[in-house]
């Protein structure tokens, strides 16, 4: 069987512009005379949709787009997914699904079993689960159709299984010739590493051929990658398609391929690559054509420049220097070699004179004596005021340039440098911030080497740098890992880094900070837990008090 | 049997506070000669804990803080509510579960059989459901207890269910005598009454009496207003617990009560009190004594400092006039007269200094003129800008005051007057604002009736009102609760209001604010459905475009 894999980017709720995509990659998919063409999880409503699946009107538009699909379909199979409802009355009455129809009608549904809810998955919120699964005879092949999660919870594979069912199973004794998964899979880095070892390991054990299609785009933060997969019935990876782009490919499970060993890029390349992807993703779907960000002279804020020209263009990135009497004179400098560097546009403007004005004005009310602190953040907002204050007036979208070892422990200022729509490397730390900026400068110099190599600093007091108030990166990351990606805790941080008050110090900076973290802007994730949506913790609490 | 009710505020988190709050209880319970003491819903916890429940080492601490609470019991049984784990290695392996114990041990443990994962509510992210329920005999009573949701599916009363099992009716199969159910039930309006219908016409059909003991206390934005009920063999309500506060009374089941009618208060008293004693637990968890207020001479911010002066003492309660050159006279002296009814300190400092300062800054790199909106934008910012730098010199917590329609439409500034550490009024639309204003005043003026007559206004531009940019608060409130709290959408709604570029030009305008909203401080919650973590909505999405 000839299956096109059609790997496209919808837009959450837009069913008219997902609806037509769908109809274009059927068409593609007959004119490379494949049998059947097949679609990401959700793709006619976008993924994740969130609470849109709760308004019926809503519900109502997505059946009928479904049906003028089908209407659209000749012999030739169409799988794409949408939401459907059973309306018995229980639970939410709405399931996530992969409707298959052809010649003009729907011709079968199958809903999906596994139901994720963690992390960034909300699914218990709004759908069902499916009662049954059943394979579909067509063309002569006995098609097993599941939807991502059903697909990952394989008794021999996992360890710990997140649910009782395996509907893959189920499908194999109903005799699948061959498996179908439509996913919806977010990227973070080892995602897809882990996709291929799965699959693989379950082709191969089940001796069947898979086509697994993935969704590309980037939902706000959420990132999909792409890269949809297919095996042949020996566990062998066989096809791959595109990274950070939309992509249509046949797959022939006839077909004796050569297997594919390697699907993934060095750390840095394929970090870059998604953030670079996101951020374009992020202004293509608001109509943001240009973007505005405001140039320090640190690490944090060239990288996030140097992804904003990649992803939009030189023309459309606009940096504002806003020195202050703290700036130092090489900040300023290296700032500009940037600037020529990237071919950039840029403009110049000190903070001082409002900052002067603003505690000429607040000093009669205070009465205490200003704090180093309190002037530290009014510097900041100052620069997010200057930041704003140009993006409402030109209409280009402000980047936070914050990074996840910052965020992580409080170490920004709410209202300054935290303004922003988008907050392109706070899921990226630090360590690996430079990591990146050396990936960059691979060939030669872009980042200019004396933003890399200088001590990082936010400059709001004379002489100041990270390192008065945070222990090294390496350590501070190291010790953040642990306890966000791999969800330790005190005593096991301590076992490995043998410094009781240091981790203490730290996750307390981590939980204390919880209530700016919840007024920041949409992190790009590209990390298997970042903060946001898919990481979920109490402002008020009292435990490690 | 007598079973005394402990209503307690647990903090969240901290096991130690809450393991003294459930012995003090008990003691207490003893000493009025209970049988039984019973507690709410996670009390040794906290409810909601969020992520902290995915932390191994944290349910190893609440396993043991559970133990040390049964190590104290004597013949007295008690209940509470933790997490407990299976260690089944398929699902979460965690559950949340009632603890009954007496003779220094823990003597039997129900799991929660229905898991809600809706609005507020993301339990089936941490807990996997029970497999069976079990009546337990316990001084000549058969104790069939439950939790929280479990009560909330009866076929008879429920036209949709949201799940399929009914662990009440499997209890009652096995011959319960007394049900009991310990619950953490987050207020809003009307939901007491719901409560009281539910389990009235669930306890008269089965003829059987009932102990409901929920916690009160608030937790960030949720608020548990307490009010435990108890219920005799024939459906009458016969105690009610007091409403945001503590409350320990006993139940006796064979005792002849007098039935109670009523336990609700008017809309305006009942979300006043909900809204003081929120932002009292605020301040009180987090170690705040002292708020501040931005105060406009509106309607909103005069409500703010209000609830404020109720919940922490006028003492405790700062406000800042910051006027400009488009602040009415009526603002500055209405503000005053409001200052002096309720007796608090405030300073009075003008923008206009650093507004010139910036816009003389920013039109240097401007390449276009300075456009109206940015100018408002900018005014609000530096507002904020005053608030958050005399909040961190002086430590008090900064309070917004923007209501719910003005967070739903988008008509207020980020980093402007969104600045703040909790949203105290953003639940309440514009309208009920009115309404709890006039109830403030119903014995006397409080709130200066000029502040009330008068149309509203931010006061950014010259003679501006609200209503030049909204359609009149009446209309919009209209619309906002069809599509917020009733789930409406477009043709449902314009169906009542018969407007369609009005719904579609509302719609669209809360839809586009999602961004906004996401940065916004915590709201209180107040209502069905309120912005923030029970409203879950992509800011980047194509419906209805």
């Amino acid at each position: 069987m000839k299956i096109a894999l059609c790997q496209i980017d919808p837009i959450i709720g837009n069913l008219e512009y997902n609806k037509q995509k769908i109809l274009d990659g059927y068409k593609k998919a007959i004119e490379a005379k494949a049998d059947l063409a097949i679609f990401p999880e959700l793709s006619l409503v976008g993924y994740p949709p969130l609470d849109l699946v709760e308004k019926s009107e809503f519900r109502k538009a997505v059946n009928n787009a479904a049906h003028e699909i089908a209407n659209q379909t000749n012999s030739v199979g169409l799988i794409f997914g949408a939401i459907t409802e059973d309306f018995d009355n229980v639970g939410t009455d709405i399931h996530n699904s992969a409707i298959l129809c052809f010649d003009g009608e729907i011709q079968f549904v199958q809903h999906k079993t596994l139901i994720p809810n963690y992390d960034v998955f909300d699914e218990m919120r709004y759908f069902d689960s499916a009662e049954s699964v059943s394979i579909f005879e067509f063309k002569g092949e006995k098609l097993g159709i599941s939807i991502c999660e059903d697909i990952w919870n394989d008794a021999d594979y996992w360890y710990r299984r997140r649910y009782h069912k395996d509907p893959i199973q189920e499908l194999l004794k109903q005799k699948t010739s061959v498996l179908i998964n439509i996913s919806a899979s977010p990227y973070s880095y080892g995602k897809r590493a882990a996709r291929k070892e799965m699959l693989s390991t379950l082709t191969k054990k089940d001796k069947i051929p898979l086509a697994y299609v993935c969704c590309v785009g980037a939902q706000t933060d959420l990132i999909f990658d792409g890269a949809s997969m297919c095996y042949d019935g020996n566990g062998n990876l066989v096809k791959v398609g595109k990274s950070f782009e939309e992509d249509i490919f046949v797959f022939d499970t006839k077909e004796n391929y050569k297997a594919i060993e390697k699907c993934e890029e060095s750390f840095e390349q394929e970090v870059l690559n998604s953030l670079v992807f996101g951020l374009k993703e992020y202004c293509t779907k608001l109509g943001f054509k240009k973007v505005l960000v405001g140039l320090s002279g640190g690490m944090d804020s060239a990288l996030v420049t140097y992804i904003a020209v990649q992803a939009l263009g030189s023309e459309n990135v606009h940096v504002i220097l806003m020195p202050s009497k703290y700036s130092s004179e090489g900040s300023v400098n290296d700032s500009e070699v940037l600037i020529k560097n990237l071919g950039i546009n840029s403009d110049n403007v000190s903070i001082q004179p409002v900052v002067d004005a603003t505690l000429n004005q607040i000093k009669s009310i205070l009465k205490t004596e200003v704090k180093s602190l309190t002037e530290e953040n009014l510097q900041a907002r100052i620069r997010g005021l200057y930041l704003m204050t140009y993006s409402n007036n030109n209409g280009q979208l402000l980047l936070t340039t914050g990074n996840k070892s910052e965020m992580a422990v409080g170490y920004c200022t709410l209202y300054g440098d935290m303004c922003g729509g988008l907050a392109v490397i706070a899921d990226v730390y630090k360590t690996d911030v430079y990591r990146i900026a050396n990936h960059i400068n691979r060939d030669g110099e872009i980042i200019p080497k004396t933003i890399i190599d200088k001590a990082p600093s936010a400059e709001l007091k004379p002489n100041q740098t990270d390192q008065d108030t945070l222990p090294p990166y390496e350590l501070l990351d190291k010790i953040l890992r642990m306890y966000l990606e791999e969800n330790k805790e005190f005593n096991e941080i301590n076992d490995v880094i043998d410094n009781q008050d240091l981790v203490k110090r730290v996750l307390r900076m981590v939980d204390m900070n919880e209530f700016k973290r919840n007024q920041a802007a949409p992190a790009l994730r590209v990390s298997s837990k970042a903060f946001g949506y898919g990481r979920r913790y109490p402002i008020v609490q009292g435990w490690r008090k």
